[in-house]
Parts: structure tokens; C-alpha cells; sequence
């Protein structure tokens, strides 16, 4: 283990966050709110403990992949425990677990909160919520190691345990000029929708922080509500974006590049089909179920939203779809699990995934019938690598493992099943919202410490993609050390 | 596909099922009930189609892989559809769908039922029931093949679609001799099991059904509140052969032949674990909750029951676990789907795939950690082949699938979740009763005729564990015809 190379990588990191703490910082001031003082004083200790880490820069800067996925592991827990300080110094909780939850849900764009109604916080706590997951969206550390002054090469293993999605595929030779490019489309995507949100009428911190949780499909909302009292024009706007956040970044840059065929690829068509068969679904279940919902356009506003919001972990409602019809309800639960595309700021499965399991299903199907015929699976006329199938095999393996033993840890708490199942759902998928207790009205504040330690870790894990804190608590990672 | 074999191996099939109708005729004639002429009468039809169709006897008799399948899911479905008729022709219930439903509840050892209570049918109508999951317990088929004047010997095909578990072995060079250890296996056991019910206290008839309906891990019982009002040391009975017949069969032949050491196999041993857990996890979260469960002997009891029975996919119950507290409720809902080792009676998931699937997840873990680093799945020192992980994967990723569509017809009829989430459970790991409006003391019966097709279907796909069914209804399966 490298861990010289650690400790500099999390002095970074620490740097880093400590320029974070400027957006809140800046709206304190403007909104002459005392949490200033509470910022300024976590930015300060970031700092601190930032320049001791990286003042020695580590010799061997080599990574191996088990580097690769420590880094990663730790990286974001501590990211999290010191984005948790804003949540004490300010005075918003006093309890360091719920101060901690909101810190995770943050980064790791969940959007489930501990705070019972945030009206009442000051702007720039809500502010730095809702940059929480601007920051997680897109992951920090890949645009760290972009940046960072070092000759490494290794960058592609951080890569791999950061990015969303069963492969990784650089889209230029250079992981550094990759990370730009990406970095570029999400910064500008964000800019369009915060203008399209001052234009719909919105002020310029509402439109700000909903552009930066829409963008990380992350859910904190600055509002009671959610986006319920929002106009149809801005829910709208917003059902488009978390849409638009959920497809994979490098077709944005096929697009560009005018390779319209590619960016098209089998995992975008197989999400805008789900989607609209989840939106219509929905939309006839619903019409007429309460006074919002009277007539089919407005059903299918809300639908789509709804859909939109839950597809995309975003988490964000307009009504509270825990009323729904039954169908609707599993059809939202069933959507929890499929998620957005891989590569893009969204969390959940994958559509890639559940290609090559279908794929893979398929393909054994046909072996059955004739079993002297060998198949490979594969994804728009390109092969799949045995090793991917077998990784998203044992992805699926995991993730129902960690979800069994989360939900059993949970059910201690003696909430109703469906709160539980969907309390864990939410969470390993980095949504947000579930159903019973846990629904968009409701928070996870009542869950004891133990449970809400058991989703804080489901949260990590369900934006790492698993294996990464599954393997930082691995005794053979850190077992013996290689050359 | 060889559609003369088809026809002569239905015919059989109806004679076979000619000869199990004397076991409720007599019992019919016994008690002096009328529908003994409804059973005769059934008899006589499926005596007349057996005939018929096993006329002609095939010049080829060669079967491939597919027909192998076809032929085991064809039937299941015939046979479940003779066996509906007595309920039709008795009168017990004047709905096709209904009788169709609980013949295939019966076959497939599922035990769930559309009768609001049952001591009001006749005696040999419950007999029928009960003797149902006797004889779908151990499969019919291969019973069948293995008495079968052919000399074709592609009986393994047919074996390989019909029993349980992820791979098959033979426990002798031929199959024939091999099912007529695993049959007297049963037939022994079952024997064991009536003689310590009489000795228990029961009478004949409710120790003949009783026997019958644990043997094959099924759960339909004479009495509407199934094994509440039967004495303390008649559940003990009962749990007690619900675990013997959720053993792999394997393991009594390895047992009788002093291979003590194989027959204790890693399957084995995890299942107990697996119970132990439960159970212990159950008994100290019941104690106290109810007048039945005062002291933690009581709990002891009910819990080892509940456990027992779910995990073996009986369905029998002593208390409403509905009424538990939601850790046990939770941790009855994980074991459904579990279910029993392969080469056992019982259903479910099966303790070998989730071995399987472990290990593979750990390997995983353990290839991300030191890429270079090929390792090979092993159990009990075995290397487990590729094909058979694969197998398992695809098993997976099926089930996860036919859950999905199920869930969401089923919750087309506006139950609430956690019923339609149970209620397909029950039915795909061939369990019996569920949770909600489908819990212990109610039944299946409120389903729209669209549900109860669709958990018809999942019961057959259960049992036969999800691909004979699936291409049966495959166009592939059916294209073009191999020489």
C-alpha cells in the first residue's frame, strides 16, 4: 500500500474542500448570516490539515489497483466528515451522526435528510447541502488527479473506482484531457439549466441551488416542499435536467463531435424506452387520484417529474407519490433499482448493467436450447469482455448481499417493512426519498444511530459502486505489500 | 423436436395420473362421500386420454436438450390440469381458474390456496391436495422415465429440467437406479414420518395428509388453522422433517453408505447455519409478543416452526407471523427466498446458488485487489465448472426478472405492497403464504383472474426452476428441427 501517496491525495482533497467552503462562505456574507464564522472556521481547519499532508510530497507515486480503490474509499469518507463540520459549527444539529448523514447524503447525491423542514436553516447551509452534490456528481477526485503535479499515469485506477458504470472508456488518450472534457459538459449543462431557471422566474439562489442539485442528481431541495410550489414552467425545466443528467456524458461528446450514431448507443435507447413506458404507466394510474392530478396534463406532469426525479436518484417531488395507486408506487420502487446511465451524475444499478444481465440471461436461454452453440453477449455490435460480464455478475452478487444485511440491521428499528426496504433502496441507490415513513414528505431523522450508521455506509457504497468500501473493510487489501 | 415422444410421454403421464386418483377415491370411499364418482370419473377421462396417446408407441426416441425441457413444462401443465378437474367435478369450487390454481399449488409443493377454509371440503378432496405435493415433491417425470419400457437413455435431460439445484449429479452410472434410491429415500422418510405422527396422537387420515404434505414440502393441511391446534410434540415432528426434507437426498444415500464426510457438505452445513440464525434471531425478538410466545420455550418453538417451514418452502404455520414484530417479519422474507438445498423437496433460491454466488462475489473482491491473480470458484475442494457459475448468473438474473414483471401485474389489483411483493415471493419459491392480505390465516383468493395466472406461472416456474418454462413459451425454442 502506498501510503504516502494517501495521505498527499487526501491533503489535496482537503485543500480542495477547504475552496468549496467558499460558496457557502460567500453566501453567508451575502445574506449577513453568523454561520460565516462557522465556515470560515471548517474552511481554516481544512486548510491546516491540508497544507501538513501535503507538504511532503510522497517519492513513489506509482498506484496499484488496491491503492486506487483505498484512495477513492477514503477519500470520500473524509470528504464527508469534514463537509459534516458546517452542520455542527453552524448550529443546525447538535448530533454529530445526523450532522454526519447529511454530509454523505450530500456528496454522495442521495438527498435523504435528517432536517425535519429546512425553511428554517440559514440560506447558506442550504447552500453548501445542495453544493454537496454538485461536488459528488461528478466526483471529486478523478478532477483532482487531473489537476494534481503528478507524473504518475495511474490516474485510470482512481478512474475506474470513482466513475459510474461497469467499464470505464477514456474518450481521448489522456485521462487528464478526458476529465476536462467531462468536467467542461457538466459545468456548462449546469450553467444552461440556472439560466433557464432565472428566466422561468426563479431568484438567483433558488435558481443556483436547484441547478446544483439537479446537476448532481442529488434531491436537497431549499424549500419545505420540494419543488412542489415550484411553477409547472420550472418543474418542467427540472424533469428535463434530471433527464439530461442521467444520460452518459461521453454522448455529449460524441454529439459535439457529430457522431450521432454512437452517441445514440443501446443504453440511452433502453433508458428513454423505460422511462416512457414508467411516465405513461404512471400517468393513467394516476389521473384523478387526488385534487393536483384532476386532469391528464397535469398527471403527466407529475408523472414525468416523478419518474424523472426517482430514474435519475434525484429525489426531488411535487406531490407526495406516497398517495399513489399501488402500480405507481411499484413502478417508482422497481425504477429505485434500475437507476441512470452508467457515466453520467445519477446513481442506482445501471441501465448498462441490466443490458448484460438481460443479455446474459438471454444468451443462456439460447445455450439451453442448443448447447453446442457458444454466444458471446454482445452491446452495440461490440463484444462484451468476459470480465465485465463476470463483474457485473458479481456486482449484482454484492448488491443484493449488502442490501439483505442493511435491511435486516435496519428492521432492528421496528419501522413497517415497506419503510425499511425502501430506507435501504433509497440509499444504496443515492435517491433519497422512499416510501411509509421515509416518504418525500417524511425524513430520516427517527431511524436510531446504528441504522442511520448502516445507510451512511450504504450511501458511500451505493455512489462508489460498491467495491471500493467494500474492500477499504477487506482484511487482504491491507495484508501484505506489493513491490 | 421429437413431437411423437412428446405425445407418449404425456400419455404416461395421464396413466400415472389415473393411478393417483385411487388415492383419494378411496379415501372418498372410506368416508362414504359423494365425490368419490367425481374422482372416478376423472380417472376414467385421464385412463381414456393416457391410452389414446401412449397407442403408438415412437420409432425415434431420442431426446435433445430442448425437448428435455419441453416435455418436463408440458407436463407440469397437463398434469396440474387433470388434477384441477376433481376440484371442478366434486364441487369444491365451481371457478376453473381456482381449481387450476390450487392443483398447480399442489404440484408444485407451493401450498397456497384459494379456499377460505378448508374442513368444510371433503376428506378426499384434502387428501387429493395433500397427496399432490407428495407426488410433485420429488418430480413425477423422471419417476416416470425411469419405469419407462425405452431403451433411449437421453433420461438425463429430462432429470437435469426437473430436479432442483444448479447441477445434477448421478448418484449411480445409470439414472434409472439413481431415482430409485432418491425415491425410496423419500418413500422411507415419509414412512418415518407418518408412524411418529400415529404415535404422536393424530389419526390416520391427518397423519397420512400430514406426511404427505411435508415430504413434499408443500403445506396444504386438513385443518383451517393449518398446525396450530395440533400439540406440542406434533410440531416438533413436523419442524423436524420439514429440515430433513429441505436436505439435499444425496447426502442419506452418502449417509447409508458411512460417507459421513461427504454427505456433511459445505450446503449443508451453511443451511444449518442459516437456520440456527434465524431461528435463535426469531425467538429472542418474539418472546413476550403475544399470549401464545410467553415464555422463550414457546418462542423456541414457534420460531423453529416458522423458520422451518419457510425456509423449506412448506407454509405450514402454528401463529400468524403476520402479527410478529418486523425483524422477524424481515428476516422470514429473506429466508423465502433462500429457500432449501438442492436435491431436496423444497424450493426457493437454494442454499448451493447463493454459495455459488458468494464465492464468485468473493473472488471477485479478491481479483480487484490483485488483478494478475486468476482464481477458480471451489466448493467442498471442488472446482465448481464455468458453465455451472454462468448458469447460476443467468438463474439470477431470471429471477430477478420474472419477479419484476410479476410484481408489477400483480400490482395491477391495487393490494397494498407488501402484499403483491409476498404473495409473488410465496408463489416463486414455492412457499405457500405471504405477508399483508396473503399472510398465514388468509389466502389467495381476493386475486383477479389476471394475478392468479400470473402466480400460476410462477409457481410452475418455480418448481421447475425457471428456464423449462420460460422456453416453453420461447419462439426460439420451436424454430427448426434438429436431426
Amino acid at each position: 500500500m502506498n501510503y504516502s501517496m494517501i495521505r498527499y491525495t487526501l491533503g489535496w482533497l482537503l485543500l480542495f474542500e477547504a475552496a468549496f467552503f467558499l460558496v457557502p462562505l460567500i453566501t453567508a456574507i451575502c445574506y449577513l448570516e453568523s454561520a460565516a464564522f462557522g465556515f470560515l472556521f471548517v474552511m481554516l481547519i481544512s486548510c491546516g490539515v491540508g497544507v501538513l499532508f501535503t507538504y511532503k510530497k510522497p517519492k513513489n507515486t506509482a498506484l496499484y489497483a488496491r491503492d486506487g480503490f483505498v484512495i477513492v474509499a477514503l477519500s470520500w469518507i473524509v470528504l464527508s466528515l469534514f463537509g459534516a463540520l458546517p452542520f455542527l459549527f453552524t448550529g443546525a444539529t447538535s448530533s454529530f451522526i445526523d450532522a454526519l448523514f447529511e454530509s454523505v447524503s450530500g456528496f454522495t447525491t442521495t438527498g435523504s435528510s435528517i432536517f425535519t423542514e429546512v425553511e428554517s436553516l440559514p440560506k447558506s447551509i442550504n447552500m453548501w447541502r445542495c453544493f454537496t452534490h454538485w461536488v459528488g456528481g461528478m466526483g471529486v477526485l478523478v478532477f483532482i488527479m487531473a489537476f494534481l503535479p503528478l507524473g504518475g499515469g495511474h490516474n485510470m485506477h482512481i478512474m475506474r473506482a470513482e466513475s459510474p458504470g461497469p467499464s470505464v472508456s477514456k474518450l481521448v488518450p489522456k485521462v487528464k484531457n478526458t476529465a476536462i472534457i467531462l468536467y467542461t459538459i457538466y459545468f456548462v449543462l449546469t450553467l444552461i439549466q440556472f439560466i433557464a431557471l432565472l428566466i422561468s422566474g426563479m431568484s438567483v439562489y433558488d435558481a443556483t441551488a436547484t441547478a446544483f442539485a439537479t446537476a448532481g442528481t442529488g434531491g436537497f431541495g431549499v424549500h419545505n416542499d420540494s419543488m412542489a410550489s415550484a411553477s409547472a414552467a420550472q418543474q418542467i425545466i427540472v424533469t428535463v435536467f434530471m433527464l439530461l443528467f442521467s444520460l452518459n456524458f461521453n454522448s455529449y461528446y460524441l454529439v459535439l463531435r457529430a457522431k450521432f450514431k454512437d452517441a445514440f448507443n443501446s443504453e440511452i435507447k433502453a433508458f428513454l424506452i423505460i422511462v416512457a413506458v414508467a411516465i405513461t404507466l404512471t400517468t393513467f394510474n394516476i389521473v384523478g387520484s387526488s385534487y393536483a392530478v384532476e386532469n391528464i396534463w397535469d398527471a403527466l406532469r407529475h408523472a414525468a417529474f416523478s419518474v424523472a426525479s426517482i430514474i435519475s436518484t434525484t429525489g426531488f417531488a411535487t406531490l407526495d407519490f406516497n398517495l399513489w395507486p399501488e402500480l405507481s408506487k411499484t413502478l417508482l420502487v422497481l425504477v429505485m433499482f434500475i437507476g441512470a446511465c452508467a457515466g453520467s451524475t445519477g446513481g442506482g444499478i445501471k441501465v448498462s448493467r441490466i443490458i448484460i444481465l438481460v443479455k446474459g440471461f438471454l444468451r443462456e436461454l439460447g445455450m439451453l436450447i442448443s448447447p453446442k452453440q457458444v454466444k458471446k453477449i454482445s452491446v452495440d455490435k461490440r463484444p462484451v469482455e468476459g470480465e465485465v460480464v463476470r463483474s457485473v455478475n458479481a456486482y449484482i452478487a454484492c448488491y443484493i448481499l449488502l442490501f439483505v444485511a442493511s435491511l435486516l440491521l435496519v428492521s432492528f428499528d421496528s419501522f413497517d417493512l415497506v419503510t425499511n426496504f425502501t430506507a435501504v433502496t433509497a440509499t444504496l441507490n443515492n435517491i433519497g426519498p422512499g416510501l411509509g415513513a421515509v416518504g418525500p414528505t417524511s425524513n430520516f431523522s427517527a431511524f436510531s444511530p446504528l441504522s442511520k450508521l448502516v445507510l451512511i455506509f450504504d450511501m458511500l457504497a451505493g455512489r462508489l459502486e460498491l467495491f471500493p468500501m467494500l474492500l477499504l473493510f477487506s482484511p487482504a487489501t491491507w495484508k501484505r505489500k506489493r513491490a
